[in-house]
């Protein structure tokens, strides 16, 4: 966004009226610093990922238009797009009625290592590629993507899978 | 989803290729036994709120299609619509690559006091009825649905805000 870095301000929570009905961002970050953020392709509103911020990654992500997150894995501010050059470009960010987490509206990139636009370290377009079914009586996830966007051998090679068991 | 409640198994987590590339249901708790969901409109796709799931909360989802959450401030689950009318009825369940986060696709019900059909007890459809914007070199938020969709005061009468500062 067009705007100062020292102009970035997150204003002190005072009453219910300010945080629902008001128009002054006063994000609530939780015990650990962090706040839930949903982000969601600009030109078609698919869901792409969910994730946390700090009130730094949120910071970056307002002063350079490029999203921002916090990894709780390796406790540090990652710039999304900087290994796989598929950057979160923000068009929008959202708050909901208690201000405690956030929209990003992005446009995505396609990997600097081939293939097409896409969000997801697996390699597909969004990281909710599977649905929840009932097959033969019992709970299955069933693929709702069906091929990969980009080989992530390729992209992510010899960086660490962020997934822990 | 039609199946036997005994049959809603979530299974244990053993290796990332399991987990990200596998069929089996294996939803991640985090430490104080939650899941992240984001429920979205069905036939919009907007997104309606962000909220958290805890085991029981997701079987009963999954048991009864209507969407349950887990209330943090009252330690309680909650059955989305019980006291508006509003409820979520679940259309797909999505889950994300490493499955710690979730995603519930819903179709909306008008409150039972009156109203068009939403979600948020504020009044609005959604919960992100409100996007950061510059105005005047400082953020701001600027309100992205015009007006209420129905009186909270009337459909949530004499029940507590949930909202806390």
């Amino acid at each position: 966004m067009k705007i100062d870095k020292k102009n970035i301000i997150f204003n002190n929570r005072v009453s219910i009226e300010q945080i629902e009905e008001g128009t002054e961002l006063c994000p609530k970050f939780n015990q650990e610093g962090l706040i839930p953020c949903i982000t969601i392709e600009y030109e078609t509103k698919e869901v792409l990922m969910f994730s946390f911020l700090n009130e730094e990654a949120l910071r970056k992500s307002i002063e350079t238009d490029k999203a921002h997150y916090y990894s709780r894995s390796r406790k540090n501010i990652w710039l999304k797009g900087e290994v796989s050059g598929m950057y979160h470009q923000i068009q929008d960010i959202l708050i909901d009625d208690d201000q405690d987490s956030i929209i990003f509206t992005v446009k995505l990139n396609e990997p600097t290592k081939g293939g097409e636009k896409a969000s997801c370290h697996v390699g597909y377009k969004s990281c909710f590629y599977r649905k929840v079914k009932v097959s033969n009586g019992k709970l299955e996830l069933k693929y709702t993507e069906d091929k990969k966007s980009f080989d992530p051998e390729i992209v992510y090679e010899g960086t660490e899978n962020p997934t822990k068991i």
